[in-house]
């Protein structure tokens, strides 16, 4: 029989950056065992499209039970769990093929929306007992974090029982020295954070009832 | 034949506060007529339930061509058009009842999310061709400003050709004298704004293409 | 006998922008009567050295018995009264004349730094009981602002009796379209704002004791 | 012949916290040997002159040739390296002993400020260089951090040959999980960074010339 894994992924680095927080989590997690599971690191390229087929062929390749994407959000200060993807790409950017899609679906006919199926408040609850600051976010935003998220979850749905999110982490302290004034977090505590945020995914089947809400 | 109608919603103050921009911006708007159609204004409660009972009961009275709701935001800076509801009730400090959901759909099997059906790349285009600071919104959050939302764009299902959306604004100076290091926008600005983003949306059947995205 | 002047003076554009909102409303102010004084607005060269030649100069001429100098804060959402200038210029960009001091003195052999001798405290009140969010600042920064208000506050000791200070102002809404995420103000709230400021100024010849402090 | 000693102090908590990272990281550093010179950590009271006589009792006791005070800063997401101590006691919250001073003195006829002695520019860079998010601070508040901050350059006018400064820090983030929105960092970053602030403040009798100016 198989051996549980847990497919994590991150992004290569964009928008002038050298590195991505993302990529450097996943990659030093890669082999870990976390209750029961072990992690399956894949680095995706921040590119629309091309995102979301290694991450389509590396979910029929590998198979996990769980899998968690993980993007950087630059002027977040912790853990962002996201609770939802929207089906639209809406680039302020460039991705790094020089796309730059406005307003487009992220599956043409597909739903408005889909949830994370992950457990995101004991998620959240997790990390902060660990001493660590986390919170639900509301919006993965239009780039492609969302669009690898929205992708994620609309393939998930051919595969029941596995389980699906996405957290955003903020800056390194070194790409901090660069934007002044933005929060940043050392990679040893994200690597924690990540670790524990899965393990916290995969011991609750159902979710916490606390709040993670916002007013706006 | 009846003449055309926008229906206009603001909140009711909550969260400590004695007054709410949105009701006082609806209020003054009542009557006037923009690109052709009279905006007719309403407050709503700010409760989770009979803020939506009150707001379809108004659509079916008003038979609006137009509904746009309106809610306070503090801590941002503009006029934040929203794009998207979600089906999700997460309240984070109770409502002008007492209540207080966690994790609970706004319409039990209804989809994830709406978008908008207004033209919000034009309503931001339309103001800042004013002067006036403005940008599209990913999150509406979980409150009682969502919950409307969302409950608008569903009952909007039922009367075909209506379109719907939903704007945040910032507080009022007299709200960020007491919290301090809020931004703020007077009542007059934030009136010629609604206005400027009404006849926008009256007059733009097709969005215009431009970014109006985040990275996260 | 001569009558009682206020001179108010505020900056040229800067730092790539097509106005100053301290310029206009020191402008808009010119002539107005305000508590028995009148206004006499000047608008300073944003350059190292000149702006305050000119100001020094206005300063013989005018013969005014309160001087005020008002500067744009993008990121500020109020109005700043400033209670201390420091007496090192330290540019991270350029001034309007190409010149980037690096912790230079203003004036040589001057004290470390000058407080503002306005009654900061019941200006504040002042404009929170008009309904304006408003907060003493304990910073104006090193550029030509700080390089301003601090060679007025020198030169006013060979002028006893007349008191100075500065305000800085956010962004005008024209600006934060540009901007996005910055807090802003109308003109004719900027323009309200001060002529309550400069009342409170000329009205008050004991500050009020009040709390006006910051942690950090 | 006396060993070097470098004097270094945190406070106590405050503010409602359970913890204060600056008196951590002091704590940390205890005995450290930076630069030929041995570490002597001191923890202060948060109180209003109390904090100040522990200071310069402790200087007259450990008669070092560096004195670094740190001190915690809610909403700072890095190293601040403070450039300037104001003569002004102006508390928005009481100290732990209950006082809150308004616009007192901290040295009743004492000069309006001190400039750090510190080479400030180059600890920034030394931090930046070793991939730490840093900055040139141009206030250290009105409240006890600033108190002791004032008060140590002007103990140190006693003592010709030392050199005296200050660095805020962010908050730990066992602290931003009770805080949602504020940037933290932790402690072993802290300890890493305070390291290297005061190793290059050892080895630079110069400070460096480059840009660490604010524009307001």
């Amino acid at each position: 029989m198989d051996e549980a894994t847990i497919l994590l992924t991150g992004f290569e680095p964009f928008g002038g950056e050298a590195v991505n927080p993302s990529a450097q989590v996943a990659q030093a997690l890669h082999g870990r065992r976390i209750a029961g599971a072990t992690v399956h690191a894949l680095e995706l390229p921040c590119r629309f499209g091309d995102a979301l087929a290694a991450l389509t062929a590396a979910i029929a390749a590998s198979r996990p039970q769980l899998v968690l994407a993980l993007g950087q959000a630059g002027g977040r200060c912790d853990f962002s769990i996201e609770r939802v993807a929207i089906n639209v790409d809406d680039a302020r950017i460039a991705d790094n093929g020089g796309h730059q899609p406005i307003d487009q679906a992220v599956v043409p006919a597909g739903p408005a929306a889909y949830f994370a199926t992950l457990p995101i408040k004991a998620m959240v609850a997790a990390l902060q007992a660990a001493g660590l600051p986390a919170s639900v976010s509301q919006s993965a935003g239009t780039f492609v974090c969302n669009h690898v998220f929205y992708g994620l979850m609309h393939s998930l749905r051919q595969h029941p029982g596995v389980r699906g999110g996405f957290i955003h982490l903020p800056l390194l302290p070194e790409q901090a020295t660069r934007q002044r004034g933005q929060p940043s977090l050392p990679l040893s505590t994200m690597v924690e954070g990540v670790a524990i945020a899965l393990a916290a995914a995969l011991s609750h089947s159902v979710d916490l009832r606390r709040s993670g809400g916002a007013e706006a």
